[in-house]
């Protein structure tokens, strides 16, 4: 069979800006309850009763945040939705609506947006989030999502980075680093195949390490387990430019020092193997490494009874007095002072 | 006196992410009681208690929206917020937050960006709105703004775009046209300085033509007008895409048809001088220009005399059945069609 290389593309001027947002937005349901109004009218609006409301917001630009050359626009638009919900679990709250803005150059057809669109289609479903709102422009160069989330918690569940007390326990879900090391994984690959167009990329012993890339999860299931388990953490901060960066806002915020040991990070076995392979610390992976969207938050001790033991949560350290300082304690039983080495998007 | 032509200039990625955000969010101060948590968390917390909660958002392209050749970085900063505020007092809202993500490219000094947060804090302080939370991230080229507005209004008091009868009277807040009008002297004169640089423009003729486009001023007033006169519009909506696209939303949205008289748009004197010069239609100018950021809406004919002889109120038409179209009467008694020609920022 022959390949049908001419593949219809719609030039997004033949809808216009109200008919692109209408064709976009037609299969997205309303999900939640607190949806009054979600797409159409000059503001979106929410209904929250006796809870509090939760707002977040990201930004991310193509060739500083993403390369759409190993990046599909599916698992973009997913990730992109992804990045701002993980902002509202880390408040311990709830995500109930989003807004997506985007801005694409004329080299974007219909159908590369529609394909971002699935992605964040899916994560609305999978989730259970509304699209209620965004706006939709072109741009002069390349494409830019803005997303902002609403979420709502009851005041009293909110739990912020800056209520970390002296001997709380240091936790954190999931395991770290992976995310960076699928980039690396896929920066390779795009240069092998810069070099070589006919190389087939073989990925298997890098599936986990790529989909922490290209398909992270928030870590909606977690704000649920706590609740569960009836453990409000005292901190909490989502993990998105790296462990040490995290762990010194929380001390910065709540002006406490921490013990963070070394053999306690969890590590996936693809990311211990891959870091052998790149001649990479794992420990410097993890604590620098970012975009794992896992949750970083400190308990009372009181409270380690009831997640020890839980496959989720790893207890990697302690809070202790400011004056004490943020360290790493090493395997070799030295301390070293924490320092942020996360990714810094103005740098670029 | 000898001007200092090298004055400082510090690079972005010297602060760093979030020094940046901490250096421009420093003098922003929390005005509204329902802030509870502002910049500095995963997430902003508001209260809203037994009110609904509005949300809206707007992208600004550099290129696309706004020419920095004329458009001052300060009244850029003024003017993106008042475009989000405008869409929540059509709502017949109050505007309490605002979250301000930025994308800038390495041409931007930190001077720049701080001019740009001086517009932005000047219309949070006049406007009474607090600025709590965003993001701030390089873009390959050019700068962009991406806000997004909350706000609050009790049930029973938004109005929708969707809720306009037959026999309700059409009436429009201050003039149309200027705003756009504006701009075409604002191009005019960067030509004339393209071609000589030396050339110092005389705007004197066009003052408000330029306020209106470098300075609007979203309708804050008009909400508690309304309010004051107990008036509840039947349907409401911003004016940002010029009047025609806006009445044809209305009747699109409610089902309904109308009749708009030519003769009624307020029109400011400068605009039907300036259109003259330009040999631009004003009608024209006022149903398809755009940026006024004027309200628009219905009111039952019982409220008729609560506005009847406000300066800032004009009926320009009423409201008819579906079936009989959306029209334009001319000064000639003609019956034309409405048309939405307004700014898409696809087309560009």
């Amino acid at each position: 069979m022959i390949e049908d290389k001419n593949q219809s593309r719609t030039s997004l001027s033949e809808l216009g800006e109200f008919g692109l947002i209408k064709h976009l937005t037609q299969n997205f349901k309303v999900q939640q309850a607190t949806t009054v109004k979600g797409v159409g009218d000059d503001a979106a609006v929410v209904e929250v009763k006796d809870k509090q409301v939760l707002v977040t917001t990201d930004l991310l630009v193509e060739g500083v945040h993403f390369d759409l050359s190993y990046m599909p626009l599916k698992h973009l638009g997913y990730k992109a939705v992804m990045v701002n919900l993980s902002d509202v679990y880390a408040m311990n709250g709830n995500a109930s609506q989003i807004t997506v803005s985007i801005a694409v150059s004329n080299r974007f057809p219909l159908e590369a947006i529609e394909e971002l669109y699935e992605g964040i289609y899916l994560a609305c479903k999978t989730y259970n989030v509304d699209l209620v709102g965004g706006d939709t422009t072109s741009s002069t160069k390349g494409l830019l999502i803005s997303i902002t989330a609403i979420g709502e918690a009851k005041e009293e569940n909110i739990v912020y980075r800056n209520t970390a007390k002296p001997n709380d326990l240091l936790v954190v879900t999931g395991d770290l680093g992976a995310a960076y090391l699928g980039l690396q994984v896929l920066e390779r690959e795009k240069q092998v195949f810069e070099v070589n167009p006919n190389s087939q990329p073989d990925l298997t012993d890098y599936s986990y390490l790529v989909e922490r890339q290209l398909k992270p999860e928030a870590r909606k299931d977690i704000v649920k387990l706590l609740h569960d388990l009836k453990v409000k953490p005292t901190s909490m901060i989502d993990i998105s430019d790296g462990l040490s960066s995290e762990i010194l806002h929380i001390c910065d915020q709540s002006k406490v020092g921490c013990n963070l040991y070394e053999e306690k990070i969890p590590l996936d076995p693809q990311v211990i193997s891959t870091c052998e392979e790149f001649d990479l610390n794992s420990t410097t992976i993890a604590l620098s490494g970012g975009e794992d969207y896992e949750l970083l938050f400190t308990i009372s001790q009181d409270d380690f009874s009831k997640i020890k033991g839980n496959p989720h949560l790893t207890v990697i350290g302690h809070i202790i007095d400011e004056s004490q300082g943020a360290n790493l304690i090493t395997r070799a039983g030295q301390q070293v002072k924490l320092t942020a080495q996360g990714w810094n998007g103005l740098k670029s």
